[in-house]
């Protein structure tokens, strides 16, 4: 059994922590496939961490383990999840940083990390990455069922980030930027569908307009500001060759609006294949 | 034989050095399991690189060879080293990095590294860490004993991190500042408890007083100074959800100072684990 | 079959899109070994994450898979390309970032990215890493040739850096400052050689003397600027103990010049391995 765990934190590249967590693995589970996604989600943020797990997770085939650890929640007392899906565990603490995912999965099922047989023999008051989500997911890679290590639970979902619509203009926010500058909205594809199939948008972030929907960076000449559905489905503005988020003083938590346009235009911009030798296609 | 590699070095991340590196080892060894630990040493800081280690060593299993190249001793006549423990084995110039493993492995045995049959065939003159480093942890993981790689040699043990005791007084310095700026000490749990058993210990960093010691960072109220024992066993200001380096103003070197008060108070922070289905715990 | 993969990009650490990459390979290939070079190109700069490319590739054991993904061509009409030489693969997309291996390579056969079989089923238009680059490598660790990916082609190669001389002087230019501060220059070994073999030879950059050249970063008190052959084989402007790019004000782009003096001096810099019990080496 090889089963793939995958590493998303907020302890940052720098210290030891990250090297601890993957030596108690591998002592638990030798055959592990450990693959980072990230360590630099902005300490203690619960959302961003949750938002790219969200973007990342279905990428991995299925049977992986998803380790999440983002903890700002010091002394309080919040228990740590172990959540089964069809096809993969998630792994970390109950703080809403699964929120996106088990809105995206109706058939998970939650339970409280609570049997310390599976936990780091001592387990100190700080580092819970290290002595309790660590190990269980060890020991989920080599085989042990979700059903020994606690009861099932009601998990926390947050509500951080909402869209709300208003006659034809929907009201959403700016959720991440990336390392290009782009910046990332919850304005997701089918949202954008529900509102005008077929239509042309108008999309406004902070009050600054942006124009329609392109299918790719390319569309727009190098320097200007440009809307696209990203590559992980969420309505995204972009500065072709450019970095949005700076040339436009974007940040999380900034609004977008997004209104209707009476023209057609053809909404999804997922490119077909080219086909045949002679076929070229866009970045 | 799949021996796990571990790497901590000063190479930053955005080169190619440490491709190289483990190209090499790869060529030499293709079973070996490479973790890395951090790359992000400052750079020629062998005492916070030593340090790292130092906390990190332990939690991989027995049998892992722990490559670790802080070498600024450019031009100087250093040797290169491997020492031997119970559990482990390291690589690396000698030159101070292994200091604490040293004192922390009365069983240790130091080899010379001079045998150039398992170097790389060209040597540079400025690329040890791919040339003779990564090329002895890789022979090591592919099973070559220590003893045909050099003579035994007394290894270098630098003195850099004092604590003294004056009366009932404590004086140590701050080691290191972690990603979450949290400010690590060079006093651990057992000198405290030297100092102390069961006593209260007030605690000073560069004339400040931080109070007493914390066995959670959320015992005190968000964005207050605490005192804690870390989970790498060293005493660490912190700043419950903030960041104590910062907000103290305090970095690598500043003087910290132990006293004792006269009650009477648990020293040891670590957790008892939760035992029950009712059982909540604290980060 | 074990194949291994490493990984170029310039995507960043703090996002999703590395794990995404990652995650769909283990899909195609559960056993492919995948190293991370760097994800810390310069976004968009093709130039230097083909530097960095040609200096590492080599170091890698016969059959290793290359991926790297700089691609700022947003919207324009590149295609993808598979690369075989007689020891590697590489995949990426077409517009320079393969200049040096190619130049480097004779032997090289390219061939472009057509056959869309060995891509994911959905294709975006923003993340062709993910999309093609990505299944197509896994598809080659897992044993597919790469005569089925597309026909063959001529690849593009890029003409960034030039080396002229003038009478009995080099001029060249900087490449890349790596971490440490070292300022990379285009001028390789050869090219000093075929100057003035074992001629000592007078380093100008930007106008300031560097003097002659060095085999080890010690030759010069700590705080001077000395001219090396660095471990890549390129002419490179270091200072003992300090950040030469910083104390000399240099960057990429910036002009080195290079002249002949008349004492002679053994150009090449490579250590010869220190010998029996008493051998020292220097760094």
């Amino acid at each position: 059994l090889s089963r793939i765990i995958t590493l998303l934190t907020d302890f940052g590249l720098e210290d030891g922590y990250l090297g601890s967590v993957k030596g108690i693995i591998l002592g638990i589970c030798p055959a592990a496939r450990m693959i980072d996604i990230t360590h630099l989600v902005p300490a203690q943020d619960i959302r961003a961490g949750g938002f790219i797990l969200h973007t990342v997770y279905r990428d991995f085939p299925a049977g992986a383990i998803h380790l999440a650890v983002v903890d700002p929640g010091v002394g309080t007392e919040r228990c740590g999840l172990v959540i089964q899906t069809p096809n993969y565990f998630f792994v970390g603490p109950d703080n809403g940083l699964f929120s996106w995912v088990l809105k995206n999965e109706p058939a998970a099922e939650a339970r409280m990390l609570e049997n310390g047989e599976f936990w780091r023999s001592t387990v100190s008051s700080t580092f819970h990455g290290r002595d309790v989500f660590a190990p269980v997911a060890a020991h989920l890679a080599a085989g042990i069922p979700a059903a020994l290590l606690g009861p099932p639970r009601i998990a926390h979902i947050a509500e951080w980030s909402t869209v709300s619509r208003h006659g034809s203009t929907l009201k959403g926010e700016v959720l991440h930027v990336d390392h290009f500058g782009n910046v990332i909205t919850n304005l997701d594809r089918k949202t954008l569908n529900d509102l005008a199939p077929n239509r042309r948008l108008v999309i406004h972030a902070e009050g600054r307009a942006i124009g329609g929907l392109r299918s790719t960076y390319g569309s727009e000449p190098p320097g200007a500001a440009l809307a696209i559905i990203g590559s992980h489905g969420f309505l995204e503005i972009a500065v072709n060759r450019g970095n949005a988020a700076r040339v436009l003083n974007l940040r999380a938590g900034d609004t977008v609006l997004v209104g209707v346009s009476s023209e057609i235009s053809p909404l999804d911009p997922t490119c077909t294949k080219p086909t045949g030798p002679t076929a070229q296609w866009k970045r």
